[in-house]
């Protein structure tokens, strides 16, 4: 039953992926912690490196990889190392910013943008959330309003990654005109720079994922070229619906690579550690959980990997993203759990990848639509 | 996300099993489970329709069919239908007592007896099992001395499938003359027909599967030729571990079509039955329950689908088939327990699949190795 | 933390009620199984050793004790045995029919039934569900129309017990000579003796509590005398609410001794059971798999003792036996899965106490309000 | 079924333990959290207010409290106010080393070190933990020997709370002068102030409770006097089984004080939250999940308060007392978790109180002994 999602290609990038992670972040991390705030300089570095904009055309300065496999050796690889807040900010960047420019954005948008992301000089966040309006977006108020060439854009955001010391942000703004509940074809959306009137409060203090920067964002009359608005008036809604497959795939990718590390972490930590003068592994308890970690894991791998090899292909919709999304996501929750606790006292101990692990999966089963909506979207979809 | 693992032939050879059910079984069933008896009738009219004995090659009068995917087919079509026993039945007779047949037994062995499996004319059942030996093998006392020609099989086995009403047992048989612990070269494996000094009890009142015959068999110095012998004396053991990855992978696929049809009974129910004046569906706790069974089960179809390619190809071995038998037979027993609950009372009638289901679920994490042997021999190969 | 419930009246009533066991029950059982029917002579013996309608008056022929612990003591000796149907069947006489005869019955009522309930002669069965109205009472259509000084009683129930051989119903019946929507005020109660017109379907094949005569019932144009009416007319739904707590306690008393008899039984079983050399204790897992059985009987002990104390006291409202039944009801269905597994293939075999427990547990997340319906309680009531 | 365990005085305590929260916690636990460090003037203002010591009797200073419910009290209201760190802090001063000098000090020990502990001007730690030794106590290697009237004490401990700030540790030491394997006798305990040689680490970065300075400690010849040693020489080990009870107990107060509060927070929020225009509590899946929520936490709450009375009776043993820490600390991880769920984005947030208990409970199953030494210890007295 070896896994089969993987070529050679594949297996030199995830070199390049381990280099990085060993020569740019590890070390470091843990004062990036302190700091809510990956430094600029990683993320040009992760630009020279080809990991940013995967799947931007060579044209504006990409690779134009159309092979989400790479993404997910990426994740396993910041997994592994316990970097998770890294690979939550390149997620950010890479899966949900990057993707409406590709697939909605003018020729000038892209030329515009695109080699601006994947050199890693401008870092993006993606600014739906509201403080009134999680998953249900067609409450969102921040409104952008024709002014001249431009629009005016007034609001707040919240719970936004790379929203403090990100440079741009992808915003849904209302553009009706109208302020009674809002219909499907209320919203657009905009690429805006930071500039006059674009505020962030403080970082998050977050359970996990410490060193990515999680904050509000205000916008205050933000003046926005409508050469930065993302394909039609109108259709904001309905663009954020399209790319629902890869916002959750990404998710569970990330969540079904936490499984695996959490397996192998656990394996390891058992094999070395003793206690009444007996390696863990002796105790026929630890095996059983092992045991558990190793199948359920692998579980969680065949179903993402078959999902990921359906997105490439371009067969993989929304519900079916929203089973893989649920499953892998509440998996990760359970197995860093469960690795966790083989650990002991030592994962509790932030520097230790399972406790990075564990915090980052408790995010999981929220962010990006949380296990509820996940199953009322399967539920309703029967 | 479709389920890649059939083809045309398969889906042809799902309607002859879909009408095997519906005119042999249908309606009958309930009288069966009264009698703890599978009519002979039934066996043989099975055999007509090519339902037993698949893998047995044309010159034994089979269809030599190599691909495990058509006894996949079947386990779906009576799991569907309610008609679990008979799924049992046919599992031992071709999962547990066939494979040793055809991979060591002579020539003379199989002309004796392939035929006659394939015809349905004998019902086997595999008689490993002891009262003091369930997975713990070595500890099997049932004894075979030669005598002339021939050997004297004395001892006793209990939990046997097709014991009260089987024609011939495979038996596991000590061969070393020994009586001190056995080792690994101490048992040889052998056919023995219903003769002088083999009786059984009367069929246990088991829980579930109650159509399906078990007890317990005695051999009092039954004689038994040597070319019922199968493969090397000394070798029993071997050749046990050799068939592990089938009789495992035989149970998770039976325990997947489980998972299967529990969701979609439990969707039917929901769907048709109303209480405080809505549908069950339109009550969000149902549809989230519903969420997960349908998620799960797909989870679940996924790994063990991944495992019937890999066994078809050879490369299944025990330890990934104690991962699928695990985790397929803990998923049946939660998810028809799932759906069940959604049937309410209903659930709790033996002519409702549901029940079917769940009461043969929960055989599942026992027969064939219990989970725990399962957990272990995960855990030991780490 | 000795368990502070029982006195040592109430350990001498345990004393009969395990000799009962003993006597009239034990060697008997697997045939009503196959019967589905407890031979009415087994309610005499009941009746004659004081195990029926504890709570009626000494007036009426019974003990007039006013305290639970009794019924209590009971259902654990009764579980403990293996005896669940038995459980059952006086429970429903003395759970679910009694309390509305003793609370709202006219004297002249009371002397018709009360001593024939008592002394074993008059079996009852508890008839409000119908097949389109489980939970949902209002949904009741069997009517109760007013002739001369009598009523005429017409329309189906389901899922009676001791609704086969069982010789008087309590009915509820609308009463309000409507056929829209009921409200609150449109059922009333009657005591209904089986005579012309009062017929039952076949006892279900159940999954468990097989010895218990679960059918369906017929009125048509069944006279009933308005003598046999109880309490007011209107008053039906108003008095099933006052009797819920009562009836939710009752299931969680079995449910309690359901989990503390699995704990028990697996203990025993695994220290008799030996694998691989070893007894079962020996090995970690099955140790740590019965402290968590231990500990949780314990809990789930302490919950129900508590509530049972709080009844006798008259201060166990309904959502607080919501809680307790939920919460109990759930934990057996838990820990007598558990414990079956520890016993192997045994626990599959109906004759093991085990088995009994774990179908009669089935059920019990089910019968009386399904834990769906009890947590719709507490949530409301929030 | 009201919560029968406090009284009136109970209650009192309680405002001051929620003023004392109010006045000297609030607004500034966050910044506490960045320093690890509770300030040294908290302690001495819970001194000041009663909070610390309670036991002590008062001619040393304190109040010669004798009931245990009084340091419930102080649980339950700083878990309400997420101030967890607080409260691990203080019980590791009165839970786990203040017992130790009460039970076995000399009286010359208790005036010397019970009025510092009293009055907070002594912040004391309990060193019993090293690298190689969690559970193990046994392989505890820290060692003092001899010297003149003094001992010399070297070693490492790890996982010392109240280690990077503290004043004084509780050690256990290796007092047999061997070094090979111990025995049951090996060991004695002393009180160590902060001197010469006394160095320790920098404070863990954990998961949660991060105002709580868990640092390591070392010890290098640290001269300590023999009046600092508590209890007799080599009754170190058996000491600490003694105290098992409380220290167990302790835990799980927290527990349940957790369990509570997750359920009033998660129900707050649901009541105040509102998604596609719905309150939260008009979904029917928060409503199930907030039944079940109050329902464990009955649960929990009615196993530790029965414990808590036993314990003050002096009937709670070492065996019971693991129960109930394994059941509560396991309900507080399940039910925080729950709890933040529904919180969703917010629930990730440290600020919020729910993320103080999810974060705090993932130690509660680890600290104090692991729930697999809980299980063992049960397991084993089976």
């Amino acid at each position: 039953m070896k896994r089969a999602l993987f070529e050679e290609d594949h297996e030199q990038f995830r070199e390049l992926a381990t280099e990085f992670n060993t020569r740019e972040v590890s070390g470091k991390y843990a004062q990036w912690e302190k700091d809510h705030q990956i430094p600029r300089e990683v993320w040009q570095s992760a630009g020279e490196n080809g990991l940013l904009g995967l799947a931007v055309p060579e044209e504006f300065g990409g690779m134009g990889i159309d092979d989400y496999r790479f993404r997910v050796v990426m994740d396993e690889e910041f997994v592994r190392a316990g970097h998770l807040a890294v690979a939550l900010a390149f997620h950010l960047h890479d899966d949900l910013v990057l993707p409406y420019l590709l697939a909605y954005g003018s020729a000038e948008l892209k030329a515009k943008w695109l080699p601006r992301m994947v050199d890693g000089s401008t870092i993006t966040s993606c600014a739906f959330t509201e403080p009134g309006a999680g998953s249900d977006l067609r409450a969102v108020r921040t409104k952008a309003v024709p002014d001249g060439e431009d629009w005016l854009l007034s609001g707040q955001k919240t719970f936004i990654g790379n929203g403090a010391f990100g440079d741009a942000a992808l915003v849904l703004a209302r553009t009706d005109g109208q302020s009674s509940r809002a219909s499907e074809d209320s919203f657009s959306l905009f690429m805006v720079e930071r500039s006059e009137g674009y505020t962030n409060g403080n970082p998050f203090d977050k359970m996990g994922l410490r060193a990515s920067d999680t904050a509000e964002l205000f916008f205050d009359e933000v003046r926005v070229s409508d050469a930065d608005r993302i394909g039609e008036i109108g259709q904001g809604l309905r663009y954020v619906k399209e790319q629902l497959p890869q916002a959750r795939l990404a998710i569970a990718v990330a969540a079904a690579a936490i499984c695996t590390a959490s397996f192998e972490q656990a394996l390891e930590h058992a094999k070395n550690r003793s206690t009444f003068g007996q390696a863990l592994t002796q105790y026929q308890n630890t095996r059983f959980e092992l045991a558990n970690l190793k199948t359920e894991s692998h579980v969680t791998q065949a179903f993402v990997d078959q999902a990921v090899l359906a997105f490439n292909d371009g067969e993989l919709d929304a519900h079916e993203a929203a089973e893989v999304k649920l499953w892998a996501s509440e998996s990760a929750k359970k197995l860093s759990d469960k690795a966790l606790q083989i650990h002991g006292g030592y994962g509790y101990i932030m520097e230790y990848p399972i406790a990075q692990s564990f915090t980052a999966a408790r995010l999981l089963t929220i962010f990006g639509g949380t296990s509820e909506i996940m199953r009322e979207t399967i539920g309703r979809a029967l």
